[in-house]
């Protein structure tokens, strides 16, 4: 029986019982997602989704990075531009299930098995087909079509990333349906800030074409992203996103500002000259959070498709990217310097190197008004992750000093899942925490319903 | 009801019964305070402590750095020459106490209204007058003088942290009282060894008057701090302390040393100089701690001031010294190389970075004769905290290459609230290692005497 | 009594029940060591050990590095050219057996002198030559000859590491001798790698001559290092194995690499040079690994010989070598775009430097199919190590992507104990997941013999 009642709770005693008890408020709350990469298409158009393999495998990186980790070639699941019978597919996954014990993802993927499709067994070999079928033929009632998902996993709001140079065709399709679904943009500059991003130099006279400014200079550059954060922010976005290499923040007077663009506009400035950039972008983007009052979003740390030979095939996102060493302290000192004060400025940083939270991240949101510590990430968006997150960040920064839960994926059927972790990880850390008579169990209750939801919607502004 | 009696124990079974056991013999032993920064002046005139805020917030970093970090002016709560009236002050430090919660701060805290002031309720909006009226009446009686505190924490020893150019006035006058407490100095000559502390020019020149040598020159320069060293040994002190930004160490040649502190002494000196002469002083003063006996403390890698705006309103400690990564295996072999096999010679290690627990400084302190590793600090001086480095040390160092417990503090009253949760960890981490058989009881009860008093006798050789 | 029959298990409850059934599995298990340092003349020669100093504590640097650093020189316990009175230098061990509470050390010795000797009581100064005359009789007993004792061990495989030079001739002998024991080499090229090799010059000219090939180019070291290869395949072997510093590799093109190696042979490199020699190497390596199926590994990060003095005086390997920070991401790279995707491809890697399990190396092993990640390994290979392991690998590279257990030893008699730790440690991590409904609990029978053996033998192609 796939799921038992008390998974992820501490196994023993005390602890489990409050933790039981703490689950049986935060189970019934609301979602509220203000970080995500669903497709807006999918909540405008509706659409059922194709087969289980194309909804499950083909576009999440979590699993078939594991499989191609263990010789499966990305061909035989029909990832890029190959064809693959989606039974198949399904097949390869159900006969190499096995890997995923004891990761997050096996959690995940069964949690959708059994609320979404009642299955109760453990996937095999043996049971594919079963599972093939009885997903393929529920993928065609109106019960899993986007907006029905969205509605069943009480989803309070959903928040999507998305390009400045995008319409926002499907967030204005939204509005404009009458459906009550409350699906929100989020403005991530990369494309016009990331001088090695695809197609850079077009992506910046994009940008001036579309908001009739002339970004072939700093300063119109600059107004042009006001411009499309303004429009953001009227298409209902509360938050930007930035995903850089480095924390690197810098604080260029407008003249060095301006010369640097120069080289950058013009394609002559080096690899040095561009991560400048990049750093002098962040305190910038700052300074307009100050100024409209998005919510400043840091990704930091991630090497971007390290398997070179597989991204000349497959291009991005095929499970290559990998953490490096990062560092807050020094990079960020520009940044906070010029803004870190500011009473309407709220920046919520994410790592991918765990040996920060301690040493780096709690010390610094445990004194910046500004400082929010978001959610363990991607890798650590894990039991065990979540745990070291608490653990290490909770004696330094307090709770009140992180961002609550984000699921962060592209994953739709995922979403509840993934809360679900975060929840019952939450309770068994704040169970312990009751056991050992660190906190008191009426703060305990008080602290769930933060973590779970008043977190997410005061630090989002939501 | 305020501290469960078996707050911070495992939460059930063998290993919470064994740590009772344990703590009932950890509980009454003396106090050692090896290192900490109570004002000497408290005792040497032992008045009474003005008022609650005045006790407990304004002095104490830990505290308003988290309110800073909501959104709490400092001003409003009467930090540097700001004016504030105490029980207003007291009252936004009750309405924020929520955030406290899952911190260590919010238990010492709650261990003195219990212990000091009989408060049993957890401190409130609505309970805020109460208390302060309570603690402020009780400030005014004798037992609450800092030497009748002395006495009730049954502190054997309790050392302060002084600058070289200090007279030692308070600690005289503590020696001449007849007062039977046991108050000593430590030697941190920061103010004369780091370039860029204030006044450093001035300050070399004061320690030359001081000293009767002429620190105009290298020579000069190291006989007054033996000079300096020789007295505060007379004044008994045990101890020296190092406060570097980094761990790194040189041993230069005598030729090389004196042109460098030329240029250092005629302002002269670039921030590698600086950094450099930092390196080569701590070889030196190891060098010393070999001739008199002194034992060498290190704590290095804090960014100190971070926050620059808050730095120009309100000067130094105010919540912003930032952890930084820190090295120790490259950057300590000089001083090593000359004087880690030295018999008389003992090297207290401190970090701020856990990642170096069980990958350099275990296995240091696992071979060097001369090292031991001090507690967990500051940021890591907190239940996780001191789990966290008995899991990550012990397997390597032992018990034995450990330096007992330090509180670190210039809060008085928190000093045995610090104690008790140190003890009840390590109750708390012998009673699971005898749950899980891997030492037995009868060597548990040896070591928690030699955790909690035996080893910080041997190892500050007080 | 010694050694408690739940030892290392969860304390309590389902996680120790369910630990307890795997464990009555696993024990029985064959010990599977891919990986070690016994010296293969012992099973060559099959003599009897000579005194019980000589077995336990003069080759055993985890032993006489917690003994040197509380003081006990290294003469007085017949370390390198000293001589000592066996009896004495137990008797010194015995005096301090104290310092190894808490240490894996103290268990793996336990374990030996209970299983192998029958002693029941723990060591001290008291019963210390009760303890000498025991072990001494016993190791004049046929039981206790290396052949009897890789038989009661239950041994299935034994690998050794040998230099690329060795002749091989005790592997010779053995596989000659009829013994049934299979005891196979593993090549380890550091002495004609590793510019910084004691008479490297020297090594090289001598591979040329062993291998007939022309070691004055490029072209015929490369020749040699693969016939060498092709001569320990043909003697058992199926690994190579790599310590280097770094994880740094490099590609250079066929003319920088001859140019380089150019320089190298000359003697006219500089340190950089060396180093990168070290990292082009590690590519030809795998290329080579491609070719012929041995499988490689690379333990990485630690600073050999940091107590010069001691070095001077002792030589190698007196505990005295200390871990670094290690880079993994962006140092592998070069070496994976060459030959990550190869399907015929196996490389290990090992670690010193705990942070980078979760940050880099178990997504790296997520993702790459050549990688594996060996065990937790030297200072981590230790119950709080191995959890560590298990913790912040599992969740991101499953099970499927480590290599099992590696009891890197020297220590002959420890072999057992510490494949008995790895196996509770495992036991105990598998329990609390089956406790904590993370796993199923026929997953976790699965799951205990392929961390115990099969993965082993998979990884290793043994």
């Amino acid at each position: 029986m796939l799921l038992h009642e008390d998974r992820l709770f501490p196994a023993e005693g005390t602890a489990r019982e409050v933790a039981r008890k703490l689950y049986a408020v935060a189970r019934d709350l609301p979602i509220i997602s203000p970080h995500g990469h669903t497709d807006p298409a999918w909540f405008a158009q509706n659409d059922a989704f194709p087969n289980p393999a194309a909804l499950f495998i083909q576009p999440d990186h979590y699993i078939f990075r594991m499989l191609y980790s263990q010789g499966v070639s990305l061909e035989s699941l029909g990832i890029g531009s190959h064809r693959a019978d989606p039974r198949e597919v399904w097949q390869i996954f159900a006969r190499h299930y096995y890997l995923f014990r004891g990761t997050p993802t096996r959690m995940w993927i069964d949690y959708a098995f059994r609320s979404l499709f009642g299955l109760e067994e453990r996937l095999s070999e043996a049971n594919a087909d079963v599972f093939y079928d009885t997903i393929d033929k529920a993928l065609q009632t109106p019960a899993l079509r986007p907006r029905a998902l969205y509605d069943s996993f009480r989803l309070e709001v959903l928040a999507t990333t998305d390009s400045p140079l995008d319409t926002l065709e499907h967030h204005k399709a939204i509005r404009e349906s009458g459906w009550k679904g409350r699906v929100v943009p989020t403005f991530r500059p990369d494309a016009v800030v990331d001088f090695e991003f695809a197609n850079f130099r077009g992506n910046i006279d994009k940008l001036g074409e579309i908001t009739g400014e002339d970004t072939s200079n700093y300063t119109g550059y600059l107004n042009a992203l006001r411009n499309r954060r303004a429009f953001f922010k009227q298409m209902g976005a509360t938050a930007t996103d930035h995903g850089h290499l480095t924390a690197r923040t810098a604080d260029l007077s407008k003249s060095e500002a301006e010369a640097l663009y120069a080289k950058i506009y013009g394609g002559k400035a080096s690899h040095e000259d561009g991560e400048l950039f990049q750093a002098q972008m962040l305190t910038e983007m700052a300074g307009m959070s100050v100024e409209d009052g998005l919510v400043m979003q840091l990704h930091p740390g991630s090497v971007r498709n390290h398997n070179s030979g597989l991204y000349e095939k497959f291009g991005r996102d095929k499970g290559a990217d990998i953490p490096a060493p990062t560092e807050y302290v020094r990079s960020l000192r520009p940044l906070l310097t010029k803004y870190g004060n500011e009473s309407n400025f709220t920046f919520v940083l994410f790592t991918l190197d765990e040996s920060t939270y301690a040493r780096e991240l709690a010390p610094l949101a445990g004194h910046y008004p500004c400082l929010r510590l978001g959610p363990a990430w991607w890798f650590h968006d894990s039991p065990e992750g979540m745990m070291r997150y608490r653990e290490q960040v909770t004696e330094t920064a307090g709770f009140y000093n992180t961002a609550g839960f984000n699921d962060d994926t592209r994953a739709l059927l995922s979403i509840p899942a993934r809360h679900d972790v975060a929840r019952r990880v939450d309770c068994a850390f704040l169970g312990r925490l009751v056991a050992e008579h660190r906190i008191d169990e009426d703060e305990a209750f008080e602290l769930i319903e933060d973590l779970t939801v008043n977190l997410a919607r005061k630090v989002y502004r939501l």
